[in-house]
């Protein structure tokens, strides 16, 4: 169930305040992101004091997941309470005429909710999901998952209900006044590349490299042109 | 004042107790990673609740600064309290024998502290380090910057004393026992990579590119192989 022409509401914390005109709501927009940005910071409360921890986020429906260690402190404190998950893409450099208008191009989501403990039964769908959206086809491949890996493992999901993207593309803007300003002025784009696979030096020999490894793009390398 | 010999303390929050093999306490290496990755996301509490923005951060000596507009709910709120500050780079994906293996190489920092407003009197130094430091000499070449501008522009810094990096690196590590297993494994690298650089197009003409975009190289390419 995927509400792609829906807007998600715009709440005191979700609506972009600064730069109005680089927010946006549409679903499409923030999935588009999340799609792309796999790499995410997720913002938890403890003991009334702020955690940032990164991780890896994959997207299923109106849902975001992620997933880490039982064990882990914050992963156990992160169940059933309110959290902040960005995802960040930096994009390029604008060099502007003044310090005051040099600025980043970025795509970023920022969400809010509670983390949901995603039930045992349900544990292996959403990391063979999480799996086949990075390499499609590979989840089969595998040596099978044990319980007691799944039972190591703690994944976490949450209602794509309350949030927003924030995008900045395009050239400097500046002061119309400042536009003479003999000083170089434009945009050093960023891009994030995948390099050769490097096979695992102790892999028996005859062993095919599958599609997903030969054919493998970025996430975020489908909708670039 | 730079202190690339010590140690940062271990504490109850920055210690590295999942996979500890990975964590670095040293300021060498917590530096390294500040110094290669400018985005950041900051974590603060705001009426009990977690939020997570991102932002760029640079260091100078032992303190890490970000900046924003002086009239953003976040930056107000960011000044004197607790905040939690991490940088992360995504370097690669582990593809492993089991899912449970898969896994990601990585290099982040987690910090702690309090976010400090950088006195009136500082604000232009700092702006002006930020800006040397990702384009060296540019600083001068600018239209200089307004009192205006200075008075828009909020600039927090932090002390780096709690805090912690922790980096995969290399190569799958499987169980012994799935290392046969007949399935491709090993690492597909990611980069970020500076494209060409786009002039403004409304730039007059006879306007040389400066060194400082020419010679351009990410923050973090210096140190790579």
């Amino acid at each position: 169930m995927e509400h792609y022409g829906q807007v998600l509401p715009k709440t005191d914390r979700s609506r972009v305040k600064r730069a109005p005109t680089r927010g946006a709501y549409d679903r499409a927009s923030v999935y588009d992101i999340l799609d792309s940005v796999p790499l995410a910071h997720v913002g938890y409360v403890i003991d009334g004091k702020p955690y940032v921890t990164p991780t890896l986020q994959w997207r299923e429906g109106d849902r975001v997941y992620w997933h880490g260690s039982s064990a882990s402190r914050l992963i156990r404190k992160a169940r059933g309470t309110e959290v902040s998950l960005a995802v960040s893409e930096l994009n390029g450099y604008v060099l502007a005429r003044s310090a005051f208008h040099h600025s980043a191009n970025y795509r970023s989501v920022m969400l809010f909710g509670r983390a949901e403990i995603v039930a045992d039964a349900d544990k292996e769908s959403r990391l063979k999901a999480f799996v086949e959206l990075l390499y499609p086809g590979r989840w089969d491949t595998l040596r099978p998952v044990t319980e007691q890996e799944l039972k190591a493992t703690t994944v976490l999901g949450m209602d794509i209900a309350e949030g927003s993207a924030k995008i900045r593309t395009g050239q400097t803007k500046d002061d119309a006044e400042d536009v003479s300003h003999p000083v170089w002025a434009g945009v050093i784009p960023v891009t994030a590349m995948a390099g050769a696979p490097v096979p695992a030096p102790d892999m028996p020999g005859g062993i095919d490299v599958p599609g997903h490894v030969r054919n493998f793009s970025l996430p975020g390398a489908k909708g670039r042109d």
